[in-house]
């Protein structure tokens, strides 16, 4: 089943504030796979991110998070922004007609859609294989892309991927307990796994070891149970 | 000299993108003091961070520079946006309608000014000694005030002044060379007094030393000349 949203407001854009949208990069991680949750939108659009416009009456956590279930159908993800975009040339108004033309409505060049949107930018960090996504009205598809083999997105969406990443990166040591990614007892392998598909490039062993250990995070139980008792790596779990 | 501001603008809003406005955070350093640039408007309101408008044809960056130019007539200021404030009652009628009563510009209930806004709050560290701010027209003056002594701010400007302090201590060892606040050659117990004063807490000198080294971006020159040789510090420059 498909979600419901009210077509009326591109049109004039009542009871929303002007100028404004949230988009959502949901980052998805699974196994040494790192992807990203985009809309396939009916016509012939590039692909995008769950995006939307903000209420008068809520704030833009409120409706980053209205947005994401609305039109992803993904709901209680914890959502961080992470940067507002604002080039005055940051949506096309061809990709918007096209869009609405597939709908069909027909939109004149005054109407309130087609104004300059300046888009505060939302991301989080889930598992993918927990989130079962399904698309608006406005789409065909909303589904899990690997980040790292993108095909052209529309508007400025690739930029916002990027610099999701870069932000998501920048903060994997101080909000990796948080993520949730892991099972709760896992190996040093395990983490590094997730640091190496994150961070895109290959650790040192050793050198990963030891910041891991200087964060501090981390509680080291029994060896894991193998056949050879003397190669059995450690477990750990996140400390409370 | 005062600088000049066209005050019809806040009536229509012509020319401006709707909904949408930007603040600056300002903070200087020098000698062991932090401080923020705060405008004293006219009237009997709170002070408040340098902000405004967005043109329709800049930039989110271009119009927070000229927003700080011309309300603080500060330029050259590399700024960074740090969060994006969007709480539905986030701004007070009142103190515009007391503001622009002062002016005086007696504002009808639907005025462009007084509908809800989304600000993109921008940030910088530079020394306080090298600015000189002169306050626009709407302000009886523009000046220092030390970060931690603050009276009451208009709006939600004290939560910018706190989340923007947020992100200066958590960028401050990436970011800390392109602030350029320390002389070209300075001691370890000159860099520390910064940290120290940006954490607003006492170091322990031997963690400091080792923390900073360990960042890689020191370069060691001679000893610090002083009357006792073998006490003197050494002296650092960042590496190129």
């Amino acid at each position: 089943m498909q979600n419901k949203i009210d077509l009326t407001i591109f049109r004039h854009g009542t009871g929303l504030l002007p100028s404004v949208s949230v988009d959502c990069v949901i980052f998805g991680f699974h196994d040494s796979q790192l992807k990203v949750l985009l809309l396939q939108p009916k016509g012939s659009c590039n692909k995008m991110l769950p995006g939307g416009f903000v209420q008068l009456s809520e704030s833009l956590n409120e409706a980053a998070q209205r947005v994401l279930q609305e039109r992803a159908g993904v709901k209680e993800i914890y959502l961080e922004q992470f940067y507002t975009f604002g080039a005055p040339n940051r949506t096309d108004d061809t990709i918007h007609k096209r869009y609405f033309n597939t709908i069909p409505i027909d939109l004149d060049e005054n109407d309130w859609i087609l104004k300059r949107f300046v888009s505060i930018g939302y991301y989080a960090l889930t598992d993918f294989t927990k989130v079962k996504p399904t698309p608006d009205v406005l789409s065909d598809s909303c589904d899990w892309y690997d980040v790292y083999q993108l095909s052209e997105l529309a508007f400025d969406h690739q930029e916002m991927v990027e610099r999701a990443l870069k932000t998501l990166r920048s903060k994997l040591d101080s909000d990796l307990v948080g993520f949730n990614l892991l099972p709760e007892v896992f190996t040093m392998q395990d983490l590094q796994n997730l640091y190496e598909t994150i961070l895109n490039e290959a650790l040192l062993r050793t050198n990963f070891q030891r910041k891991i250990l200087n964060l501090n995070i981390l509680e080291r139980l029994e060896k894991k149970m193998t056949g050879a008792a003397n190669k059995a790596p450690y477990l750990y779990k996140f400390k409370k």
